[in-house]
């Protein structure tokens, strides 16, 4: 790769290059998660996690804020989502399932958007019965991961329009050009529906408040290329009579190829949720690692964990068991553990997870509308 | 005024200095309306109307081609609607009264569009409560002229989004912002909810073929400043695959102080459907008119009734009648006419045509709900 294309851009819209999360904290002015912060939230939520205690979650906004506010009696409620354009691979359920931890512990309501309307402004090759399609699929990915409909309020930007409408208005209102210019790098050939669309994607961290008449914190996990959107709806936040919305922030889980995020643009790099264990199998045992260049050479030097995408996974999915990872890492580095088996105890750990998730996908094909967030249309005053 | 003053700027946003209706023509790129499209229209409508005949209405896109696509069988759809920014005055019904006419003559339906978003994101003095209750209370004028809910559908943009919102983003994604900057002269400062509303002003013209899966032309009549919305509407209409809309298109109803259009920053150039019968007549006598300095210069040379608004005001709303209209118009220039008679002839007329609007307004109150286009949603297919 030539200088040029290690350049690190990370948008909502594009993530390419050699990824540098120190200097991302600092260009987005977020702030990194120390072990105090840490600390507090495990406080909170009662209980450890492996994907914090790792720093895949590495980044907030007002985080320690919105916890503070929790232990004051200042419950808060979560939001996430997801751009459908596209299938789930399994770097998209890592936030989701950190997400449905939190939510389970502090026990709060989950609003889910999915912005099916961006997909389709962004993407001029994808029709509206693609988003709703993908938006189907997607949803179930995310149910299988064994969300409740008590807490869990799923929210369809095109379906339920009528609910986001007058906040997005408002916020819409209170958003140049200008700003949108310089925060997304939109241009004069941006269209109108992509520029309108921060406006709607602001609009789940005010809905609760919205709908309740009482202004309510909000914490959004994700991951860290969404945070303009936060930036810009923060600023108007408070203008608007709400809360500016805390933010959890993650990596992007790696590919099984060399750097970057998992990306449907190399398919052996990504794992769908849909791949048979066949495939995914394949995908895993061809997958790039931190070994040397022969047997022997690994045996006597030991092989770079750092750097391997087998490892990663282990890391911020598969083995959340400390002393496991840590065995795996000291065997690595010593050179007793060879990629070749290495990847033999991520496979199955691989199909395992995908036979179990594609039952969980199956059995909830016809609950979707359990979680619609159109349950709430009674609840709004008119 | 100065001449930078004089210099006539017209969009949907504004309208300012001295008119130039020839001009606007070949700014806009729109075609007259002349007499042989004034017949074929006649024709259609089985009837004259002196609107037309007159040419108030004296522009057009394509209105050729929706009367014989009618003629061959094609039938068409209105569209026409109303910015809720404040309250309704006499030159605001004058298109719609035509719109009636032309509905009942031709028997179609009708699609008004209240677009109450538009006016909350273009002015920022304007609550949410605001624009709705302007909704409601321009809704009243409206049906106030005799408008039958068989054929007639009110849409609000806020209220009822979800049977908008599919349409609107296959719209914006065809809409740059190059486009809506050059059209509509908006810039870096212009807030996104502007830049996007384009997108929802363009969906009635195309919202009875999407219901009903079947291209249908739609005509709007409107006021010369709303072509902007038109040209960008007819431009991606066909990719779509939608007709382009054809329109036909009226001047400024004059107000009664001297030049431009009945405007509310001007309270006495204003007759509002509202207003007393005593404020309505206090305003008529202190009207512009073309009469001269004093009595005996204006029995001896006669006045002026091409600048007089008084005389605007018979020739376009209040005295159908030709004949009537050229003895008015002979004894004013003969100086026969003086300019106190003459408004005090105008005065009944107007407090008449008041009172039978306020009481038909009144009747009309508890009746909105029956011209919603909310009654639509149930044929909407999802």
């Amino acid at each position: 790769m030539s200088d040029e294309n290690d350049e690190m851009v990370v948008t909502p819209y594009e993530v390419r290059g050699k990824l540098d999360y120190d200097r991302l904290i600092q260009m987005f002015g977020t702030q990194r998660i120390d072990k105090k912060l840490k600390e507090k939230l495990f406080k909170v939520a009662g209980e450890r996690h492996f994907m914090l205690e790792r720093d895949l979650f590495f980044s907030h906004r007002d985080l320690d804020w919105i916890l503070e506010e929790h232990v004051k009696g200042n419950p808060f409620t979560i939001y996430t989502g997801r751009g459908p354009s596209g299938d789930t691979h399994i770097g998209h359920l890592v936030p989701w399932i950190f997400t449905k931890w939190l939510q389970d512990r502090v026990k709060t309501r989950l609003y889910f958007q999915m912005t099916n309307d961006e997909k389709y402004f962004f993407n001029s090759n994808l029709s509206l019965d693609d988003v709703k399609r993908y938006t189907h699929e997607n949803t179930l990915d995310l149910l299988a991961l064994g969300f409740q409909p008590e807490n869990t309020y799923i929210i369809q930007d095109i379906e339920h329009i009528d609910m986001l409408y007058e906040i997005a208005i408002e916020v819409a209102r209170k958003v140049t050009f200008s700003t949108v210019k310089a925060t997304f790098g939109f241009d004069n050939s941006t269209n109108i529906g992509s520029l309108w669309h921060p406006a709607i994607q602001a609009v789940p961290a005010f809905l609760h408040s919205w709908i309740y008449g009482k202004n309510t914190p909000c914490l959004i996990p994700c991951a860290i290329d969404q945070d303009p959107f936060w930036r810009v709806t923060r600023d108007i936040a408070e203008k608007l009579g709400y809360y500016k919305p805390a933010t959890i922030q993650c990596m992007f889980v790696p590919g099984l190829k060399e750097g970057g995020k998992m990306s449907a643009s190399d398919e052996m790099s990504v794992i769908y949720t849909t791949d048979t264990p066949k495939m995914a199998k394949r995908k895993v045992m061809a997958a790039f690692t931190g070994g040397r260049a022969t047997v022997e050479e690994q045996r006597r030097l030991g092989a770079n964990p750092d750097i391997c995408s087998v490892f990663k996974w282990y890391k911020f999915i598969f083995v959340p068991d400390d002393a496991k990872l840590a065995e795996i890492e000291r065997t690595c580095k010593s050179g007793e553990l060879l990629c070749g088996p290495c990847k033999q105890f991520l496979a199955p750990l691989m199909v395992d997870f995908l036979e179990k998730h594609q039952a969980a996908r199956e059995e909830v094909k016809d609950r979707v509308d359990e979680f619609s967030a159109a349950r709430l249309r009674d609840e709004i005053r008119r």
